[in-house]
């Protein structure tokens, strides 16, 4: 696709020396990125676009109204991330363009899989409007699993082909986000064949997303239509992927980071012009202190990549990965998305131009964009009124025994990622389970916020919660409301501090608020910019760990509800076993 | 764009295990385009597309219903044509078929350009409706200069936006052909512009064609639209074209090859895929002699391209340059077109395979194709029964003198592709110019055969005829009947029999006709197959230089009319400067 705002007979007459060009970029070294040269030359810009690379010796046919002096810093094409969630910055898009731009980002492919896990399309929709307000250019893929396991969450949304038509007819939006549900495709399941019909009747782009799956599976896969992945682990994964014609977006994200290895696969590879690279999930502090896109290029870099192979991937590959004509190069009628760099390294850049505008210099955001007139709508996304006082949060045995036989969920190790359940004997008092002499259990409970009352209170041993309580509405995938406590009165403070706020992650101790981090957009992202956003995660964090051990990792309560895990999760429908998809008792 | 007759379900479950496919192939060296390496693999088909590729020591699920021993050879994706005529080689799309696809050729993007300058939308449906009749892939562009330059032609058909969009609706076609009219592009005029829209409108492929421009016109010729060039012939100018971002089709047709320079070209640059391969005019004898897009994979191969990178272009690099998302490789969910081959040279290879189905073996075609059932309506576009009598071939001088001063067109050298004009003194017999004495002097005729009336009777110098008449219906762009002859009589033959034939080639002498190659389709194309259409050309070219001096390019005549030359041409319209497309003056 090419962008609408084009006006060819304009660049053409600037091309042809029949107007003077906005702006002339003189002195640089230029990097070619399809040729993969390198070469002086100044380039000429107008109305956001390029029109001319000029190699050294080839005089302007028209001064340019001005001109900048390149000083011979290498110009590099603006970075494309080739999947990244705006949800997991905790930033809404403005927000986090600001963020990321300063690092070489002109371009990002997003999933708004969490908003639209809470809000459905109006929360797409949001994403859309809100990221037209930023410098950055954010397109936008429809979320494929909305939820990601009907059934066993109840989701603020569900989308089905015609939902997944309708967001295709959207504004900036490209194709069809990670079909991450690989075991549906792979089996050929009804809701994924006909969610990828819908793609494919458009011809747009299809994500995928197909962590360890191999072999038969992953042909399987393959035939149903995901064009991409981006989450090997090892060097076998990598290799296979890449044989058999997935496009690899390369990641390292806040959460993941196994690039030594997978640069190991891509070496042994002759070819590399399959391979772009993505950020996936991304904090605010990682953004302040790593960088974005940069950052994987620098990691790849260091790790065995030729400089000239990454600044490809980071830019022309994501471009015909989704079909942009015009992105992802310097050339005439590309748009005028560039860095100027000291080195080909992936540190920060000098400056970064989008659309042939200095936005970011040395590491500073130096435009003001317009900002978004916030409506009250996605701030009304915690609907737990009916949660009414402290025995809402009670696990009632409905026994008149003194103990009862619980299921009760244990970490398989320190991760917190993967659990199972064991049966342990305890105590019931005036009905309901007691864990108040047992140091090493706690409530998890979830609660539906999406209007749809349904709870699940369960018990789980060596969380690391030592008193008090924590909660969060980042809960993947369906964002419902999940509660860690020791006491319920905790528990009930902490449900009415995030209903107070509209969402987000909060500590509470002998009911008083340790900390709150507000996230009042849909109960995902805050309404600051990224260094607010950051020391508010850096306030959150050390109330988190003055009520929780040092080894719970911070975001164990967001992954309690899960599904895409193998272990055992706690949704609002219930405990669930993640490998057969069975409800599990809770009180035996 | 994906195949439209894929069974996702089909090939899901054969994926799985849970049916046996139709064939495997057992035993090759498997070539992998993605990646670039080559290693031991069996490969599994399902109603014509690859479910697996098994790497060795990998089982099938379940046992083929045809096992094919592969016998160790190379396993190779299908050749795809990036650019090429039908009608060049005078033969029909479903005969074409027969003759390429022994040589390797899968698929072929082909422009309809000289059948629709003589019959319009009408003459590519007709090409599209054959082409079905083939086992090869035939996909069609869309003409994008019909005529090539209005006003100084008339061709049979007029294409502005509103036909383009049309034929874009149409069974696969998937853009728009060569945009010849760089000047037009350049210069951003009104037809050129808005033909290029309705491409933009639909995210098209833009066929480019741009020889020796350079520069400023290049940057304005790229930013208006083509997105590919065929028709470099130096190492900078191809260099020039990578650069810009220009899709190069590395071009050996039967009339051009500078590979040698090409490739000087192409291995100064460190990256290779943006360019791919095709053959643009390709003659029966060629087909049959040397082979078509295996041809110039030879000839770059040995011109210095490493193998792997050439096959690469004949495959994997088409398909992503015309955003063929299951063409041009081997793995799952592919179409099943693929070779066995000896060695990675470019040679015929063993074996052919379209759709999973072995369609052609050691160079022979295999399969019986059905046949079209030839309509009557292409049969007549030879439209000069105004031409009544010998009478309409004489050059009038309107003068009582018994000699003028006449506008002689000249070659510039011995090509016959350059011209220029020059006055000579000519005598006058009864009105009429008369060369009877003049044995370096012959009449060029052009009669339109479009219904237009239109006619133009020039004298040329050193065309190298020395008796009789030839005449074609093959005269680029327009096609009208172009014929070359000392005696108006003589002409007056070739022009009946040109008429009774429906078009094509012919020698007379003495008013005896000595050789009419018969092209009844649209004037440009033969019924018969590959073999009968070098046969009989040879028989013609036989008779050609009977009558002609050896020093006559074969296809001199078919180039007379050719507004696209700088020199001077001679169309219906008149004597052109091709330079500043005025009409000239013959008698002075």
């Amino acid at each position: 696709m090419m962008q609408k705002n084009k006006n060819r007979s304009l660049l053409i007459n600037a091309a042809m020396g029949k107007c003077s060009c906005d702006t002339t970029i003189e002195n640089v070294n230029y990097v070619n990125v399809f040729t993969g040269e390198i070469y002086k030359a100044s380039i000429d810009i107008i109305d956001g676009f390029v029109v001319r690379v000029r190699e050294e010796g080839i005089e302007s046919l028209m001064k340019s109204k001005q001109i900048i002096d390149g000083k011979e810093r290498y110009l590099i094409p603006g970075f494309i991330d080739s999947h990244m969630h705006v949800e997991s910055s905790m930033m809404i898009p403005e927000n986090l363009s600001k963020a990321v731009v300063p690092w070489g980002t002109t371009t990002i492919c997003t999933d708004p899989h969490e908003i639209a896990n809470v809000s459905g399309i109006d929360g797409i929709k949001f994403m859309i409007d809100n990221a037209k307000l930023s410098s950055l250019r954010q397109y936008i893929l429809a979320p494929s699993c909305v939820p990601a396991v009907p059934q066993l969450e109840n989701a603020g949304a569900e989308f089905f082909d015609t939902e997944i038509e309708k967001i295709l007819e959207m504004d900036n939006v490209i194709g069809i986000a990670e079909l991450m549900d690989y075991i549906g495709i792979a089996d050929d399941s009804e809701r994924m064949h006909k969610i990828i019909d819908k793609g494919m009747e458009k011809d747009v782009y299809l994500q995928g997303h197909a962590p360890l799956v191999t072999g038969k599976n992953l042909a399987a896969y393959k035939i149903g239509g995901p064009m991409s992945d981006h989450e090997s682990e090892t060097t076998e994964e990598i290799i296979e992927k890449l044989r058999m014609g997935f496009h690899i977006n390369l990641r390292a994200s806040s959460l993941v980071n196994h690039l030594d290895k997978l640069v190991q696969g891509i070496n042994s590879i002759p070819y590399h012009d399959f391979i772009s690279i993505c950020t996936d999930d991304v904090h605010a502090n990682d953004l302040i202190n790593l960088g974005h896109v940069n950052k994987v290029v620098r990691y790849a870099i260091e790790s065995g990549i030729k400089p000239i192979d990454a600044i490809r991937m980071a830019t022309i590959n994501a471009a015909r990965e989704f079909g942009f004509k015009d992105l992802g190069a310097i050339a005439p009628g590309y748009v005028a998305d560039f860095q100027l760099v000291q080195h080909l390294d992936g540190n920060c850049p000098d400056a970064v131009f989008i659309a042939g505008k200095l936005v970011a210099k040395n590491g500073e955001y130096i435009v003001s964009d317009k900002t978004y007139d916030f409506e009250t709508k996605h701030k009304n996304t915690v609907n737990v009124s009916w949660i009414n006082g402290i025995d809402d949060f009670s696990l009632f045995a409905n026994t008149s025994n003194s103990t009862a036989n619980v299921n009760v969920i244990v970490p398989i190790d320190d991760t917190n990622v993967l659990r199972k359940t064991e049966v342990i004997e305890l105590t019931v008092l005036d009905g309901k389970i007691d864990i108040s002499e047992k140091d090493d259990l706690v409530f998890v409970g979830v609660f539906n916020r999406h209007n749809k009352k349904t709870k699940t209170i369960a018990v789980m041993q060596n969380f690391g919660l030592t008193s008090g309580a924590i909660g969060t509405t980042i809960s993947h995938d369906s964002h419902n409301m999940v509660i860690i406590y020791k006491k319920e009165s905790d528990a009930f403070c902490v449900l009415k501090e995030l209903e107070r706020t509209g969402g987000g992650m909060c500590v509470v101790e002998d009911e008083k608020v340790l900390a709150c981090m507000e996230l009042p957009v849909a109960g995902l992202m805050s309404l600051k910019k990224c260094k607010d956003v950051s020391d508010e995660f850096e306030l959150y964090k050390k109330a988190f760990y003055k009520i929780c051990s040092p080894k719970t990792p911070i975001l164990s309560a967001s992954i309690m509800s899960l599904t895409a895990l193998p272990g055992v999760i706690v949704t609002d429908c219930g405990l669930v076993d993640g490998n057969t998809h069975e409800i599990l008792k809770i009180i035996l």
